[in-house]
């Protein structure tokens, strides 16, 4: 698994805008697995990795800026493949409740009166909360993304946005001409944007009509943007589906011409054997949120048959209201361990799945493939973790540490397209004691409504 | 639940070692709940809780030291009621593998060559992790828990340590009597020390027999010390027992004179109702380990029914080479989270619930009950965590945010009988560079055998 050997096209190059030495770089490896370079360097040119390999020789390179991390691990940035970044805004407000309680009584009420002030500033707390434990981009579902929009410019992240897509008017969109001429803008604003891309969300199949999910997908294809929905996250959306449609869920995307390489679906818990063959034999995507899951006690998704099948699901976090934190450690520990207890079987979502899960995995849920991975080329969204943490002592392979052991807090570094966000507890650009004061007026909001 | 109007019997003394005045002080309040009393201060004379209240008035107290922590979240040191805590010595070293395979493969054959020196660092690198996360006291069960101690006193913390007893020999006891007499050595030792307590622990049904569990049940009585021993922690394991003996293993310990308020038991995954109202009505104290048990696939405690009963378990992370880490943030999360997926509901095992048993339920395990609550005369053993994290924002009920938010790495703060431990990421008195090279040390001893 440690393998420093293999440098035959990793030579690092002449000179590059920054240079990268560290303890133990984590690459995807050819077969889909993980190998670790031991002493190695990776240099960055124009936000991408232009090199990658071994360390010994560093002096030969011309290089703007020297980062030396001797006792960290760099790997690719963490991907947080489904979540509602601005609830941060009502994180704790109210647990330990049944799903429609917490939703009708705690949360929606409280989410109609959303703001675009509220929404970026619910949005950069999460952003600076993601890029603290290592996570460089995100998905999101929710409503006034143009602000989520700005908090993501702010802090320097990468994400895919989608304004949440409902059969009733929402606090920006009266109508659903309203919401599809924001998507059209939206499509259009970003087309070439480097860090921010759109998607086509509809909320779920029970908070939209057939009607609705034909518009998204067309709208989807002729814009050529990726679809994502909440799909089977409990029995009582199957059950309504049937009642309503007659036909669960998945049958009802498939026969409307939504599930295939576009889509991803979030939750995914209630698939039977015959939905995850369909979403399979679609290549549709799905993105497992695992501590939602369990907190609103919807149920324990299939995942472990999912692999079994070779598909590479996303992982998320699911907004924190529902899930607290938006930590992708957690969610990998929790991941691993959640579907050997269930599955009774302790050799079942080993380390290395679970990681490639939060990265490669997280990559194609958001339809961005470039991202996720360490390789020349490649853009360089990397993080560091520092191996000195008591946690991670001692050192035998570092898959197993990273999602058995590590906490999040080991991140030292959070880099996206080359460019340092977070280094040693503080964050570079984004003003954190502002971000503080805003969250204060923003629990003041919470409070008053 | 915000509270601070009840300062009847809080008042400020004229004078202390310490004074600490925080933006929030959470306490046990009177109905076994908990009351957060807003810009408090708490005051510290000879390493216990001499003042506790409000903390407008601070100049009046004439303190040698003040710590001020306006922005922090003063509480209990949180108590890790089950560990091996050597065992970091092999975190990592074998994950997602069958349990049998793990422990017969790369577990027992390497613990054979066990010496002082590496359980000592071994020990070490777990209590600098537990203080970095917040724990102050631990339940031990290890080999050679003299070189625990030895970890245990320099790193300032508090644990109950206990001797594992085997029927067979182990690399520091030969015989049975030789375990014996170095249980009667130890309880002499540390009669009267204010960090470090002894128990009697026989490791399982399996590893010793009746006639060992006896002499162990004696020897807790005629010491008065406390009894501890893992129980129903699979189903092997009870199958074995009927098989064996002809009744599971709570009716065996039963009929043997073992349960009762003396003896706690870890695990108890295997528990069905008889036994929780044996346990009961015994008032045999149970430690649950949720991330253990997921990650081996032992199953689920049925822990709801447990509280259902008006018992109060502790809560234990269990060795790191099972659960990989030694973070109590991390157990209460999986802890809440799945007990309401297992159960299909929501409601159960609420925040505070859980938060009782790393505090109150971990003391009275350990069977030593003025820890685990902040109260006037109650030893000052706290930490602080630091609510400007962004995990932590905003914030609107704490102890939601300590089960479902916080990841351990907001503490700033450790400290056990008054004395500050580890503070804003460095150890006041343990020597962390030379902690470093040790761990290098044990990882190489470990490669080697």
């Amino acid at each position: 698994m440690h393998d420093s050997s293999d440098t035959s096209n990793t030579a690092l190059p002449e000179s590059c805008d920054m240079l990268i030495s560290a303890g133990m770089i984590l690459c995807h490896a050819a077969d889909g697995g993980f190998r670790v370079l031991e002493d190695a360097a990776l240099a960055v040119t124009d936000g991408l990795v232009s090199a990658l390999g071994d360390a010994k020789q560093p002096g030969r390179i011309k290089a703007r800026e020297h980062l030396r991390l001797p006792r960290c691990l760099v790997m690719p940035g963490l991907i947080n493949a489904h979540t509602h970044v601005s609830m941060t805004l009502f994180r704790g407000l109210a647990d330990d409740l049944p799903l429609m309680d917490w939703l009708q009584t705690h949360i929606f009420p409280r989410e109609r009166h959303l703001n675009p002030e509220m929404v970026e500033i619910g949005a950069l707390i999460g952003c600076a909360e993601m890029l603290r434990s290592g996570t460089t981009a995100f998905m999101d579902m929710y409503l006034i993304e143009d602000a989520v929009a700005k908090a993501v410019r702010y802090s320097g992240m990468r994400a895919r946005l989608g304004e949440a897509i409902f059969a009733f008017p929402t606090p920006i969109c009266k109508s659903l001409d309203e919401t599809e001429a924001l998507i059209r803008d939206q499509a259009a604003r970003y087309k070439d944007d480097a860090h921010i891309r759109v998607a086509v969300m509809p909320h779920t199949v029970y908070t939209t009509t057939p009607q609705i999910l034909l518009r998204c997908r067309d709208l989807a294809e002729e814009l050529d943007l990726p679809l994502h929905i909440h799909l089977n996250e409990t029995q009582t959306e199957v059950q309504q589906c049937l009642a309503s449609h007659g036909k669960r869920p998945p049958a009802l995307l498939h026969e409307l011409g939504l599930l295939g390489p576009r889509c991803s679906i979030a939750h995914g818990v209630m698939l039977d054997k015959d939905e995850l063959d369909l979403l399979a034999a679609t290549c549709t995507r799905v993105v497992h949120c695992p501590r939602s899951n369990m907190k609103l006690a919807s149920g324990v998704a299939p995942l472990p048959a999912m692999l079994a099948r070779g598909m590479l699901p996303g992982l998320g976090t699911d907004g924190a209201s529902s899930s607290n934190n938006l930590n992708m450690f957690a969610e990998m520990s929790v991941c691993a361990l959640l579907h050997k207890v269930a599955g009774q079987d302790p050799t079942l979502t080993p380390a290395h799945s679970v990681l490639d899960m939060a990265t490669r995995g997280g990559a194609q849920a958001l339809h961005w493939p470039e991202l996720g991975r360490l390789e020349i080329g490649a853009p360089a969204d990397l993080i560091a973790l520092d191996l000195d943490q008591a946690n991670l002592l001692p050192l035998y392979r570092p898959e197993s540490h990273l999602v058995y052991a590590a906490g999040g807090h080991e991140v030292r570094l959070s880099m996206v397209a080359g460019r340092v966000l977070f280094k040693d507890g503080g964050f570079t650009n984004l003003d954190y004691p502002a971000l503080l004061q805003e969250a204060a007026k923003a629990r003041k909001w919470v409070l008053s409504l």
